[in-house]
């Protein structure tokens, strides 16, 4: 029996939906903490208000991070109000990881607007980032009751991580394709943990850690998050280079044109196939790609078993985050919610 | 009677470098916990080594901070030893917001070599800025012991103070030098007190909360360093117009050439001396002052009394931090040390 089939599964848009109203007076109020300035932007960035203060109604992201902390907590069995401050920090750590994370890439939209950076310039960005960090911090630090200490160390353990992927990813651009120091699907994932699954684990079980979980609980919640987070970087990559720049809000082929070291065509470029020499060779001379080159490119990825094997890959982490849900006993309805949400969040593409 | 004196007062310095010797192992450490590339660049920043990796023996800065959080503890009754941990974490501190402002300042060298951002480029320095940054938060989170907690919430607010001075400074640079928006010497205490006293007071306030004070005793402390930062600062002023070079490693009048808003030109400007007139006359333009336009705004600087104004001002915070000190019942042998240090200092040009 799947948990949650015995009464009506709420569809994941709703359970979004919901989170969303439960932590937005909070995040709002936290937000109005910082200087003005840093209010903006982070109003901007959170897609509040336009860049010139004007609000614009429902173009805010789905939240998975704030619904996996809230859900995190029900799931361990308390009311989803107890995890409200630690879904604030997560969404503010993702918020900050955004405008550093854009400044570093070079990326000037995001979500068919410009980037924080692009629209205050380097040095305010840099600083809002900072300001969301810290309050991400504070916002935890400040949190009545008793697990709030335990909640920062989780906090600051996910932080390191998720700077540990940053800087990892950015060092790819710098290895070859091919050779003893070509960048391997394995040191691939490894990042994408750290990058992506690092913050929505932290957001899950922190979940557990404002409910008062046992040490085993929250790391079958953590461990669900991490697997969540990799699977969701694998579709991504998926997206970046066959997604549909009418959904994705991306140019087609744009991974592949900038050269971007992503699963699909690192798993294609060590599968051995044929296709993988044809394919480090459009990709060694180290020019980006034009629009031929990039189709021809993404032929070959295909060709040499890229996308089947990012596809397995997502598929394979999926699973593993249902199995660490289902190692622990957790409260079926909230534990419905997540199983609801997991195909969801990958299904932009499978 | 002067606390200390019935024993000899060690001289600054010694006691400087008695509070590096006891930090030096556990920031190596710490530093050590980051991603190569940021231990590299962490390294690099704190002096320890040279771009290109070879060791610098003895060209590491003074570290204050360190220093007051240790002595904090000291005059709070406990070890040293027990503030280790919080002098780690505001070197880390100190070290993040000299990475990331001087990327927002466009500053190209720091104490005669490159900044980091020079070194390592913009991306890089920023996500070696963040990766200190959530160390911090984690050493201090880690800590063993039951004070770790408050000593998180004391360094979580710090960091929201600092973050918010840098802003402040940042938009004084869009304002006017005279009428309605000018900026006001109170004004720029209040940004000073954010910048550049929230860390120096966190730093000695730490040291107080890791020893177990009372409230009562870790605000005199923490309101200590806040002063000793504010007087830092006003004297910083005056060494970035009237500083020797071959001591600062700054160019004469480097801060009026950049018409950068310090508190000597600020309360000269406030000052409604004639001379206050022509110097807004001079600076009013926009345009950055040659040699010998900047050698005549100092000299206006100082005829309308912003030279004056700018001394008083440290001497008062200066004063100030030691009737903080006297305010609560400290163990004298670290008073004294204390006492000793904030003279030496801001005795840089005074």
């Amino acid at each position: 029996m799947t948990p949650g089939s015995a009464t009506q599964q709420a569809p994941a848009p709703q359970i979004l939906a919901r989170c969303r109203d439960l932590v937005r007076p909070a995040l709002v109020q936290a937000v109005q903490r910082l200087h003005p300035w840093h209010t903006e932007m982070a109003a901007f960035s959170l897609g509040w208000v336009a860049a010139d203060g004007s609000p614009v109604p429902g173009s805010q992201g789905k939240g998975v991070r704030q619904a996996l902390a809230l859900l995190g907590a029900e799931a361990a069995g308390a009311p989803a109000e107890e995890a409200v401050v630690g879904a604030v920090a997560v969404e503010l750590i993702h918020v900050f990881s955004l405008l550093h994370d854009d400044i570093m890439d070079g990326d000037e939209t995001r979500r068919q607007r410009a980037t924080v950076w692009k629209e205050y310039g380097t040095g305010p960005a840099i600083l809002a980032g900072d300001a969301l960090f810290a309050l991400a911090v504070q916002t935890l630090a400040e949190a009545p009751g008793v697990h709030g200490a335990v909640a920062v160390r989780h906090l600051a353990a996910m932080l390191t991580d998720l700077v540990r992927g940053q800087a990892e990813d950015l060092l790819f651009e710098t290895r070859p394709w091919t050779g003893p120091e070509a960048v391997s699907p394995q040191e691939y994932r490894s990042m994408a943990e750290h990058k992506t699954g690092a913050l929505l684990g932290c957001a899950a079980g922190l979940g557990g850690v404002l409910a008062g979980a046992p040490a085993s609980t929250v790391d079958a919640l953590a461990g669900a998050g991490r697997h969540l987070g990799v699977a969701f970087q694998a579709v991504d990559d998926l997206l970046g280079i066959w997604g549909d720049p009418e959904v994705t809000g991306k140019p087609v082929h744009g991974d592949l044109r900038r050269l971007k070291k992503t699963y699909p065509v690192l798993a294609a470029l060590a599968a051995g196939h044929p296709a993988a020499r044809r394919l480090a060779a459009l990709l060694g001379t180290g020019d980006p790609l034009d629009a031929a080159g990039a189709r021809r490119a993404a032929d070959l990825v295909e060709e040499a078993g890229g996308r089947t094997a990012t596809l397995a890959e997502a598929q394979q982490h999926l699973d593993s985050a249902r199995r660490s849900l289902e190692s622990v006993p957790l409260a079926p309805a909230a534990l419905g919610d997540i199983l609801a949400l997991l195909p969801f969040l990958v299904d932009r593409t499978m």
